[in-house]
């Protein structure tokens, strides 16, 4: 790192105009080591990032910005464009609290287009752009570049759909990492990955062409069958053409994606084009860093890491997360119940499902980046006298409430909700917390929502779930467990119970999932004032136990404790309850203000939301003295 | 109608098998006399069923019902199917109170497999029906009847792509009525459009083949291209072959869909198919009553009629709907700004942006039934400096919540959310109320949450969205408006900011939406019996107006009366308010409790609810006497 980097040269894109294609390969090589540097220390999003670096410096060498936009679908992919659009120092505070997003972020760079994170949603932010343009009679070039995973979205279709009709100018890039097809999620990658192995004809076809000029009547006649002879001719030498053709989309033949010259080639061409067009480029997911070249499942999104060996340089945790005990308990209980199915979307080890889907393959489904289809096919499962567990992260449920509502909750379906990374995630920020599912689940009618509040209270809620007829949602963060003790045996819990964890007559702590810890270490703190703290762990957001609501409103102080937002959550539920008892008691109601999140480390999040245990005691004792 | 009906011999599918070809014709001509006898009093969706008559008769005619399944997608289509299962005499109450459901409906039936109503769900609910099949080890048929236009929905993408990577054995009927292409939403039906030009030209490949075989050098060389030769002979014929053979889907050449020996013949085959399999039926909606035929799209979802005309036989509406109502002020909006752009999901005509679209026909976008299209294209156009507004039902922006939060919140990009049907719907019951908006736009950081509480409320409040930075919403009721005089200029409303429109002291009604007439109404039911109700139009939902909360405070009794599910509702956020006020006035919470509403008048339901006059009245004298 002695040596001149050109990285340290470029400024904004319009510095890379001058660079030879020699020099952006040097550039891309060096914006790998400083993404492996980076994120070695911070953690990261490394596979993928590094995957799309070439892609990435070729296009932005060809474009105008920010004039023209270049909209990242997920922007974990999108290091090397922070790289390169003036955060070069500031990229070593990614993902750090006050630092820059991991993912793009319009507030942060005039370079990013949009608050980039759930998947899919590239293509429609695209056309919205060409279609402004095309308002505003201006010419500026739309990019969107976006996952094979991602594609299979049904947004992405929906996107797709639009634009060929509209034949909206703008050019799709393909980020097509090979691995995919073995992964085995979905017909569209299969599909590409047929593209990919027959692209080797293409050489052939002009031969072809020209000898069936000079055939017989036959191959004459052929070539007289019209218009649509020359797309079919092409059809019949890359007999996989991509689906996309038929959508009125311009497709190309798959690019190498780590050839810089290559790729400046097409896309110098396709830049000029006057309607839609998809270049399929291929890459190797962690390209150039041999660690997450070999495991880059791993490597997607990855904590800190020794360089030289690409092991973790975290500490191992001290208790399992929550993920691993759900995981576990879940194949605990598909073992004892053969009607038990997991669903998940693209996410089988960030919900704790990989021990499960190999110790029961037949009742494991991955639908891919499909939420909408997760939980439309449990509906369907649980139709078909299933009980389906659909295992997501809470934000990307966010995809699937009016499914959740309609096709499960209107029959009263008997689907399982189990939805992880529920609350506070940390570094990923506010495209990643999960602080809307206490709100959405619980306007459902029918719905059961629990909380647990520790790993083995996750045991319990899960089985009671499976054991209750119709819809049930369970929430749980991410991370490390509480410590608590493992059950044995899981336990049946009581619909609609809670349990005090905590006697105290001063005033009433009702609190949900993690924030029962906060509550406890909030009620140590008080006790050492003299206030005696009743803390209570709801069990259920709803229904609400509604006894144990009436002996809080006996103290002199009811509070509400919630991971979530304030608007329309648990809190607002209990108050609502409180009203029809005609309690006239004060009354506190904790969790997540009016805003957007920041990224950061859980704790110091929740001290500055005051959800820890000096920020709730603060709470009570001015709530007290009032 | 004298003479002995065919139908009247039928009471279950079983019923079908005795019968032949010509007889099935007949039957399914009976079928369509009685749904246009029912609809023409009940009203109904006239032209689409009429159209999938013969489909469902010569479907059910092979099948062996209930254990074999058929999944309706938008189950209005499935009135043939409730005439064929039981249900001929009940099917005279349609979409009255009490009457059966305008949709499937489990709970109605054993023949019913999923309460259908939003689009594009039908094909995840087949696979999981078909999984749950396979690890069941039983071998009944699955099968999905959707229409071309719900097929270009997301969420039927995601599970075409799934099920084409399984092999799920399960058949798709797709509905393809071959208007669909003038329509011009989309290029997939742009691409069904081309497959039913060029199915013709089949006739032709064996012919073809055959030639080629004898044919030059060249004409044998393609032949000898490998085992993909055959497929791309098909392709190089058809040249538009469906896309979905791409993923695993095989795919039928197109059918006549009101030729019943054709449609069986075809579905007899593809049943005994051991993969996914798609039958293409092209068919004409209204088929069969010609008034339905001249104009499908009156006849999509109609009122009572005369069937000798097809003219509507409901006495014309005193007052313009608000859907009326607001297309014409987005129209004036859009006259005096030309950054405005609407956005509608296939409803150009439900959302009232017929006369829009044809003034302003360069910024009117339908995206067909792609809700998180029109939302994530809506950030796209913010983004580009535009000002868009999405028009959506209530009940469809459940599909696109997510969008909402994470690519128009969250930038707090200026969108704003037009939500028609907000509420009670009336006679379609509990798939189409719009009772939960309140509750996701609320929960939702930086949103600002508009119910104006009549027509010349909601021009205002529409205005107001427009002038405003950052997301806002609005959310208006199905039907007439309450004969508000409308203004001649737009006021724009001060943000939360409530409005008092009747005083009192003895209890204050803090309304939202159209109940505020409703809290009129009960006030002067309650000042005949000398109680004085304050009734406050809260116009706001989201902010609240905290000063009109604490000045309700100061009278004996608050009560919140909404529009919605009260789970995470306005009138929770009113009490949240409330108590940081330190109040402790006694409150009501009114709205929709923990169910699913039924069909049936509004007036009916809001009298079941207590949400009428009398309901509130009495529910104030209770709390008061209390």
């Amino acid at each position: 790192m002695d040596e001149p980097r050109i990285l340290d040269a470029i400024n904004a894109p319009s510095d890379l105009k001058v660079l030879t294609n020699e020099e952006l390969a040097i550039l891309a090589q060096e914006i790998r080591q400083e993404i492996v540097a980076t994120t070695s220390v911070t953690g990261g999003h490394v596979a993928s990032s590094l995957g799309a670096v070439d892609i990435i410096v070729a296009l932005e060498s060809l474009l105008d910005m920010p004039r023209d936009r270049v909209v990242f679908d997920v922007g974990h992919q999108a290091y090397a464009h922070k790289l390169l659009t003036g955060r070069r120092e500031a990229f070593k505070t990614l993902r750090t609290y006050g630092g820059i997003s991991g993912f793009t972020k319009p507030s942060e760079s005039i370079y990013d287009v949009h608050p980039s994170g759930h998947a899919s949603d590239s293509l429609s932010i695209a056309t919205g752009l060409a279609k402004a343009r095309q308002l505003k009679g201006t010419n500026e070039k739309v990019v969107a570049l976006i996952g094979d995973a991602s594609l299979a979205g049904g947004m992405a279709f929906e996107a797709l759909n639009y634009m060929g009709n509209e034949q909206l100018p703008l050019v799709i890039i393909l980020n097509d990492n090979e691995m995919s097809i073995s992964r085995n999620v979905g017909a569209l990658m299969k599909h590409l990955g047929n593209i990919r192995a027959n692209s080797h004809y293409r050489e052939a076809r002009e031969g072809l062409q020209a000898a069936m000029e000079q055939g017989g009547p036959a191959a004459r006649g052929l070539l007289g069958l019209g218009k649509n002879m020359k797309e079919s001719l092409k059809q019949m030498v890359i007999p996989h053409t991509m689906i996309y053709e038929a959508l009125g989309i311009v497709c190309t033949t798959p690019v190498d994606g780590h050839n810089i010259a290559e790729l400046r080639e097409m896309l110098s061409l396709v830049l000029e084009m006057d309607g839609p067009a998809l270049v399929h480029v291929v890459t190797r997911k962690g390209e150039g860093y041999e660690p997450a070249r070999r495991d880059p499942e791993r490597f997607h999104g990855v904590g800190p890491y020794d360089i030289a060996t690409g092991q973790s340089t975290k500490p191992p945790a001290a208790y399992p997360t929550y993920t691993e005990v759900f995981g576990r308990a879940l194949a605990a209980e598909a073992a004892d119940d053969a009607d038990v199915v997991a669903i998940t979307a693209a996410m089988t080890g960030g919900t704790g499902l990989k021990h499960y889907a190999a110790q029961f393959p037949d009742r494991f489904v991955d639908v891919g980046i499909a939420e909408e289809q997760a939980v439309g096919m449990a509906a369907g499962l649980a139709s078909g006298g299933k009980k389906p567990v659909v295992a997501l992260y809470s934000t990307f449920m966010q995809r699937a409430i009016d499914q959740m509502i309609v096709d499960c909750a209107l029959p009263s379906a008997n689907v399982v909700f189990a939805l992880d990374r529920a609350g506070l995630v940390g570094d990923d920020g506010p495209t990643h917390h999960g602080v809307f599912d206490l709100v959405y689940m619980r306007m459902v009618p029918g719905m059961r929502v629990m909380a647990p509040s520790d790993e083995a209270e996750l045991v319990h809620a899960l089985h009671t779930a499976l054991a209750l007829e119709g819809p049930v949602s369970l929430r749980y963060p991410r991370g490390t467990g509480e410590g608590a003790a493992l059950p044995d045996e899981p336990q049946r819990l009581e619909v609609g119970k809670a349990r005090i964890v905590r006697e105290g007559g001063d005033v009433a702590l009702l609190a949900f999932g993690r924030m029962v810890g906060q509550a406890r270490a909030a009620a140590e703190v008080l006790a050492a004032e003299g206030i005696e703290a009743r803390v209570v762990d709801m069990r259920w957001v709803k229904p609400l136990d509604e006894e144990a609501i009436a002996a809080a409103a006996a103290t002199p102080l009811v509070v509400t404790i919630e991971e979530g937002v304030i608007a329309g959550g648990a809190g607002e539920g209990v108050l609502e309850v409180l009203a029809r008892q005609n309690a006239t008691v004060p009354t506190l109601t904790l969790g997540i203000p009016d805003q957007f999140v920041p990224q950061g480390p859980v704790n110091r999040l929740f001290a500055d939301l005051g959800l820890d245990a000096a920020g709730i005691a603060a709470a009570v004792r001015t709530a007290l003295a009032g």
